[in-house]
């Protein structure tokens, strides 16, 4: 198993210029939960605690509410430890086997299935690693900024995420807000995708959380060829976006950010 | 459709007393993502720019890369505007057939399908209106900091969420971290669970980032009572919280937290 944290190379860009430092990630891998031998959910999570966080999520799912539920929970050996097995008993296995039938997506899972960087790549019908566009690091540091300046939500109600697509050519910002911070990207992935411009191959995408696998690889199946987090990226972020060819940005603020992949597209330092 | 963000009354514990006043939540709600006329996801999501999100959640879908791909995004007129339908053509529209027949869920979609207070209301096997458990104000305010000093990879990575199970019985805290929030309540549910003490109406739920629907109903499938967040929730969470009895309780800090439902659980003011 993966350990919960991982340690890498980053670029820190600040007033005293560019310095390469080690820094420390949270990792982030796909967990298969299956009930009863067949598989129910995957899920990315941060590997620990594993049995733990399968009990919990058949809890959740109402498929346990007491120890006569829950006959056993198991990792499995196959693909590292990444697969558990729970034995559900009672009402909530027969619950289980209709869900295993008939349950839905969400915008929160678009990795189910897919739960790999190669996955990733092959499904992508964009090529980043040849896009040219470059930005300077006073720019990147402004970002965060001005999409702040334009949540409104946010300033009335401190509880939503915002995600804003800045287009290098014409200077202009599109942002949306969600209390989901997938769906931030969504909107504004969408708004550019019903104007017809995909793929977004002159955008910075700017978002207010954290950097997390999947929001890589949103960048990527819009074409986006910058990605900047106000907070943390987790390690496999950062891995996805080396091998798809995405600048990857994280701890975005005005007077420092840091960047973890393919920094060449940022020039310059702050001044 | 409900407007993005609504006014609440919610009751403001700090060092001054308590104090009620008015509070702008964010709000969110389930839509339904249709592609071409079968059921495809169902994702909470902050309402506006519905038509946006299905867009761009098929492009982080790969299920649209251009103009071709998307024919059009419609928003139907039952369920008060929850429910799009897409119609997609080209390879996409095999790629979501072939899902709609296949797909998994996930952690981060407990809700789906159940999508309402009342489903969440029948599905959940613990009774909490006459759950008696009161704490402390004081006791309240301390939960941050002792869920932080817990922290071991934010401390490290700076990139993770924390989820604590506080005890009030014998002043015990089990603290899980993870890149997911909702992971984090899971792995401390799970682990409650699999010590046979569901449900853990003993408990305060304390987690470190926003307290949405999703997360008050992982509280309820535990039947924990009381559930702080650091910053805010999300005006269903609210609802969800006053319907099935549990005490909600947002930007919890130090110096002062809000009470949002079912403020007799919290006793006196901070000292």
């Amino acid at each position: 198993m993966i350990p919960a944290s991982v340690t890498r190379t980053v670029t820190t860009v600040g007033l005293i210029g560019r310095q390469d430092r080690s820094d420390e990630l949270a990792s982030e891998a796909p967990l298969e939960i299956r009930v009863n031998a067949r598989g129910y959910a995957v899920t990315m999570r941060t590997p620990g605690n594993d049995v733990e966080l399968s009990a919990g999520f058949l809890v959740s799912e109402g498929l346990v509410a007491g120890p006569d539920d829950l006959l056993s929970v198991d990792v499995l050996a196959e693909v590292e430890g990444d697969v558990i097995d729970a034995k559900v008993a009672g009402p909530g296995a027969l619950v289980a086997m209709d869900r295993q039938r008939n349950i839905y997506t969400t915008s929160s899972c678009g990795v189910c299935g897919l739960a790999s960087i190669e996955a990733v790549r092959t499904t992508s019908r964009f090529e980043l690693h040849d896009n040219t566009l470059t930005v300077a690091a006073d720019l990147v540091a402004q970002l965060p900024g001005r999409l702040q300046s334009a949540q409104r939500l946010f300033e009335s109600t401190g509880g939503v995420h915002a995600a804003g697509l800045f287009d290098v050519g014409d200077d202009s910002v599109v942002v949306r807000e969600d209390v989901g911070r997938h769906n931030a990207v969504d909107k504004v992935v969408g708004h550019a995708a019903l104007e017809g411009r995909l793929p977004l191959s002159n955008c910075v995408l700017q978002v207010s959380g954290r950097a997390s696998f999947e929001l890589v690889q949103k960048a990527a199946m819009a074409g986006v060829p910058i990605l900047a987090a106000v907070s943390a990226p987790s390690a496999l972020a950062v891995e996805l976006a080396e091998a798809l060819g995405i600048t990857l940005i994280g701890f975005s603020r005005e007077s420092s950010f840091n960047i973890y992949s393919h920094g060449h597209r940022v020039t310059g330092a702050l001044s």
